[in-house]
């Protein structure tokens, strides 16, 4: 134990709470220790080696575990100062009290850093689990920078470290960094994101904190060349101060989305037992967060819809849309839900309406904006001709385009096809990216699904192969026109455009 | 034309606006006139003929066209009038001039009412459109009750009565009456409540509603025993005084859930073409809706789960909740979202808390309430087992139950089976039926999937399959314990609980 001087909560201070870490080493490790892989039953050592083998991770993996023998293929070593030569970096998922120890020779083989997936720390309560806690800060200072424990570890597309338990996230990189005091919070939003189109470029799980967190994170990814958007889970600060100082210069740096749990008192209540932090009213949250210019989410599908938007947007505050679909009440519900983010829906003046409007079926349409195409199957190109023209109205920013494309099964049962066969989903994409392309206005995807039962599962794929097909070209795709529009009205507010009320 | 005094909107005013309609002929007709059905090519008439052949309409179908012949498989008549005997119910698809002569034919016959799907009425916005629909209230006043024009007309489960497009609707009946302004809404509204678990009693697209609409179809519903809760999407009212009257004499008997679009200035724009009626200000609707009585919905999605919620459980405020499920961040959530709604997620006491206590892992879990579970996998038993005892809390009123079946997807891949045949659903959903029937208190089930992508369609798959598991149990279910407790929250605004800031 230590004679340290201890804050308010009982832990030792960090040596120095920025310190030099070595995150290239930590991120793209060449040779990393699993302590605490098991051949008998279930082992969180042993899921995240496998896990790290279905990535293709390219490092060395050098599985430990005191009984020796092979593991998924692997040499196992009997202890870690076994392993000949020094190593990089350090998956940790012992039994709690054998954590430290453990750490420490990590440290001595030169490892840059470790995460600590076993829990059985400060979350518990108890003053056992705080020593311990203690103890693995003392470590971290003497010099191995420390993640966690308590948390999932780190995902990085790159090098192809996963998260516990995720064998199959993308390798491919994007601009998107999320830190997140909940594993389960961190997994989710990489699952999410692989099929709403977030593409990462380093995630870090951090658990109860000891060591390395929010605010030293958000300083290392405001530097980060290859992130362009920063999303953030917490559930409470180490250091208010150093937060509050790191959050604002990221900020105006990139785009921070938070998401900010544990708001209410129960919520707070919850937090104590999950990461060990100490909550704090929603009210004087929200406002921090506003002055350090951050962007406040209420949800894990809203905070992705945001770093979709600014991920595949270009950096600037929109004016107005136009609205282009098929069904009145889907337009009117467009109207109503831009004007509650402060974003227009211009009519469209005389003489584009004009144009429009002969492109369009006599009866049934519209092309007042919202442009009401009155037949769910309006061919690519036509499509592609009036958001064309739509798009010299000085007054629309950015386009949104809704598919129905349930309406599609009605041809697939008549033609006896599948229904992927009948929707020509690379056409549709090809057309709206053409849009982009030539009028220099981005256009945002909706693909609203009705039909979500078993007898309409085909729909439900048919769905997943449209967003893939919209995705790959580089437009972000929404579910519903409020999402997109709430995405939008984030990316209005970072970039200084008229505030609504969402 | 008519000598009649007009309205300020140029209308006709109807004879009776609550005359005495014969429904039952009107929802459940025995001879059911189709006009306008073509053989060559598509046809509105043809179209919704073969949607009552394939819902399975038992009464008789009578199509109409100039050139006779055969449609489907049925004898064409050249004529209205010359179909033998007298008729009930007339679907009308001719071209608009073509309306007020094949109606005032049918009202000849006998019919009870017409469901007019033809546009090119008062939405156009020209004095042709309008005459043409003063002259269908002219008839309508005569004696047949009108639905639409510009509409999709009735979907009624026991009869077979369907909107087009849709063949496929179920014809299973249920507590939900639906009157909807627009089409694509009714359409939209009935795809969704199918998977989501609504089941309907009869519903109505009335379009520009010409005669018949909303007052006199809350009248009509208000008294309707099949009725539980009537749903209502509007985007302006006809007469104004009569619709805060029946709205308010409705939700005094059952709840009244209405989403009215069209409350931004653009969306007041789109009403107009739309579906000709008066917008509004939103926060004049909030107040009269409030003042009424009625549950204000903002899209289709929370008007479907605050209708599911009312159809399936138990007509009374909720104090508190329990919250089951694995993850801490999804804990808090909870917490932060019942805070937010009014709904308290109070501490279990001490003696509950062991009993739970005992049931869990040890390491990981909590049984504060919300209950960590720490293990995805945990048997239906233990669930059962937990939630039986939790509900012995006197402030728990309700119990959610969140399911976080992807986790399966690894024993799956490690068992080398299907997902479908690793998850239990019967046996969860046969626990979470047995829990609402010991403990005498609703237990709402959250499957929340993050895994949507077209690699994980198996899993998207298996929520679809589960879903319906617990619906045929009667138990609720919802994408996000967020939309759970939202629907909850309008629950207790309606049953008089305490009101949140949703």
């Amino acid at each position: 134990m230590t004679n340290k001087v201890k804050d308010k909560a009982g832990r030792v201070p960090a040596a120095d709470p920025f310190g030099t870490a070595d995150f290239e080493r930590i991120f793209h490790p060449r040779r990393i220790v699993v302590a605490g892989v098991s051949s008998e039953g279930f082992s969180y050592g042993g899921a995240l080696l496998k896990s790290l083998q279905a990535m293709g991770f390219e490092g060395e993996i050098l599985p430990v575990n005191p009984r020796g023998g092979t593991f998924s293929g692997l040499p196992v070593f009997p202890s870690v100062e076994e392993i000949p030569g020094s190593v990089d970096f350090a998956v940790i998922a012992v039994a709690a009290k054998a954590v430290p120890a453990v750490l420490e020779v990590c440290r001595l083989k030169g490892a840059a850093g470790a995460e600590i997936m076993s829990s059985g720390f400060s979350e518990t309560g108890t003053p056992e689990g705080k020593a311990l806690e203690n103890e693995i800060r003392e470590i971290a200072a003497r010099g191995i920078r420390v993640i966690g424990p308590n948390c999932f570890g780190i995902y990085c597309p790159r090098s192809g470290l996963t998260y516990l338990p995720n064998p199959d996230l993308p390798r491919e990189s994007g601009p998107v960094a999320f830190l997140s005091q909940s594993g389960g919070m961190a997994s989710d939003f990489a699952n999410a994101g692989k099929w709403m189109g977030l593409r990462f470029s380093k995630t870090v799980s951090y658990g109860n904190g000891a060591d390395l967190r929010e605010a030293e994170l958000l300083r290392y990814f405001r530097e980060d060349g290859e992130t362009g958007v920063i999303a953030l889970y917490i559930e409470g600060v180490g250091d208010g101060d150093a937060f509050f100082r790191e959050l604002r210069a990221a900020a105006r740096k990139k785009p921070v989305v938070v998401l900010k749990g544990g708001l209410s008192e129960a919520g707070g209540r919850s937090v104590a037992s999950h990461t060990a932090s100490m909550g704090g009213s929603g009210r004087i949250w929200r406002s921090i967060l506003r002055q350090a210019g951050a962007v406040q989410v209420e949800d894990m599908t809203e905070m992705a819809e945001a770093c979709l938007a600014f991920s595949l947007l270009p950096k600037r505050a929109v004016r107005g849309i136009s609205v282009t679909g098929g069904g009145g009440a889907l337009g009117i519900a467009a109207c109503d839900a831009a004007e509650s983010m402060g974003i227009a829906v211009p009519p469209l003046g005389d003489g584009v309406r004009k144009e429009v409007l002969a492109l369009l079926p006599r009866s049934g349409a519209s092309a007042a904006n919202p442009i009401d195409v009155a037949n769910p199957y309006t061919p690519p190109e036509t499509l592609k001709r009036i958001l064309g023209i739509a798009a010299r109205e000085d007054g629309i920013d950015l386009q949104i385009m809704v598919f129905l494309l349930h309406h599609f099964k009605h041809i697939a049962l008549t033609e006896g096809k599948p229904i992927a066969e009948v929707v020509p989903c690379a056409a549709f994409a090809d057309s709206m990216a053409d849009v982009v392309r030539e009028t220099g206005k981005p256009v945002c995807i909706v693909l609203p699904n009705t039909k979500r039962g078993i007898e309409d599962l085909d729909i439900v794929a048919l769905h997943a192969r449209a967003r893939q097909a919209f995705l790959e070209r580089g437009l972000p795709v929404f579910d519903e026109i409020r999402n997109a529009l709430r995405a939008v009205g984030h990316m209005n507010r970072y970039y200084g455009g008229k505030e609504g009320n969402p």
